[in-house]
């Protein structure tokens, strides 16, 4: 039974840095990780810890303004993405945090390369920054379905054999360049089974406060759900990377995939030598010169 | 002593609809409203249930996804806004909130009129959009200092006499213009005294793990204190308005500060007419058949 706290080393079991070998199916997306049912009864608390500690992070990161951090989220309909969010992210400082969440692409956009519109959005330094769903999308969705490729505006001479080959590396490269320059990346698959996504469906179709939820083409979408597993098996296969790892997140335990998710950022930011500037020396000079200023100002009030 | 509950009506004597008679020395800085002490004890599980509200009417409002909010915040150096922002909404979903914080125009934002960088940054439909500073920095930095207003790439023959009232013509002309498009608009003016900004300031100098906060020009700013008092007057006089009122909040009790904020919130959103989107029939017709699939796909597993 691991210790009641939520460090960098709960997510380690879960998180995929060499993809050649990767299988799916060697996760189970109901574990429950090494605290069991205890786990669940006390998951708020862990969680308040857990966010308690991501807030003093990101207030390190803001300070120092020099790295910053994207989190990249993919998973099926109904695999938890926005309550996960919310949840794991809600002690963080709104002014330092930004979610981007990508729906289907624009005409506008749809006239610019793929990596296009997330180039634009992503968070500057000192800042963390979400993807909710992302470029990843372009090896999912658009690979299960042919025609949404087909719709692209690319010259159909630049779309051979080698298309997702191609996107894959041109991925790897961008992550690569970004890494390079400062933004570290951590990326994470909500984990959902096929069973669990029908009871979640379930309840949106009988529970009439979460009517607003319900879209009959998530559902209908469940046809292609084989297909979409393979989609995802192949690309952490060819973009877990050693720089912007993938996190397997069980997720038909919403509490324990939000300890995952937290724990990994935890980790992605203690991986950082974050640390508060130092006032420079002609800075220490200003501050002795106003200090007596300001008591100066006090004394006369 | 009010109930101790905070809704709507806390805002009400802070809140500026005309702005024509507006004097800022009607307002006391250390106001504390209805609460006294008790307030400041129980400021933090009063904040908590007005999140709470804040939470249920944020969500509301993405899943109607026909209104936006826009929040402004101004205020001296020092008055709390980082701090403010970070507790006043940090129940809420990330997702569907973001915050943008104005700093000195970049060359290429220059090259635009002024509002162009605001409304790239407004927020989309359903959500809530924090700017962090605004375009409100226009009438009171720049018009404190005639020198920015001349590095502005303005043609030089636009600016005449008038340009002060010109700008509060085109602010109210462009405000009103979101407003009947479907973004509400609240003010916020952190009203903060000179003393306490001196405090303020000697904490940041004699507390190291605050030093990052330290700037010696904002220390420095605080002989053009008296002008930027008057900028404030004069800019919350032309733009306080029925649709976009300013929100005088008293910043050097920061809890009770927060509590204004809160309420004015509430009151924003609840003047909408926000309420769960029904499915219509197509879609109800959609759930039957569904549901019957979802249930068969769980009953063969």
């Amino acid at each position: 039974m691991a210790a009641l706290k939520i460090d960098a080393a709960l997510a380690r079991d879960y998180t995929i840095r060499k993809g050649a070998r990767f299988r799916l199916a060697k996760f189970a997306c109901d574990d429950a990780g090494p605290f069991g049912a205890e786990g669940k009864s006390k998951g708020k608390a862990l969680l308040a810890a857990a966010a308690e500690r991501l807030s003093h992070l990101q207030e390190k990161l803001a300070a120092q303004d020099r790295w910053s951090l994207l989190l990249v989220f993919q998973g099926m309909d109904a695999s938890g993405k926005d309550s996960l969010m919310s949840r794991v992210f809600a002690g963080l400082n709104p002014a330092g945090f930004q979610v981007t969440s990508f729906k289907a692409p624009t005409a506008h956009e749809l006239d610019h390369d793929f990596l296009w519109r997330h180039q634009i959005a992503l968070p500057q330094r000192g800042r963390i920054g979400v993807f909710n769903r992302s470029h990843y999308e372009e090896t999912l969705v658009v690979r299960v379905h042919p025609e949404y490729l087909a719709a692209q505006h690319v010259p159909p001479s630049l779309l051979g054999a080698d298309v997702w080959k191609e996107r894959f590396e041109d991925i790897n490269a961008w992550e690569r360049h970004l890494t390079r320059n400062g933004t570290a990346i951590r990326k994470f698959y909500l984990h959902l089974s096929h069973e669990e996504q029908a009871r979640q469906f379930l309840e949106r179709i009988d529970d009439p406060s979460k009517h607003w939820k319900y879209n009959a083409g998530d559902v209908a979408e469940r046809q292609h759900w084989d297909a979409y597993m393979q989609a995802y098996e192949a690309t952490i296969r060819a973009t877990a990377t050693e720089h912007a790892p993938w996190v397997v997140v069980p997720s038909d335990r919403r509490w324990f995939g939000r300890l995952v998710v937290a724990s990994a950022v935890i980790e992605a930011l203690e991986s950082l030598d974050l640390a508060y500037p130092e006032p420079d020396e002609k800075t220490r000079v200003a501050m002795t010169t106003q200090r007596a200023e300001l008591q100066a100002d006090l004394d006369a009030a």
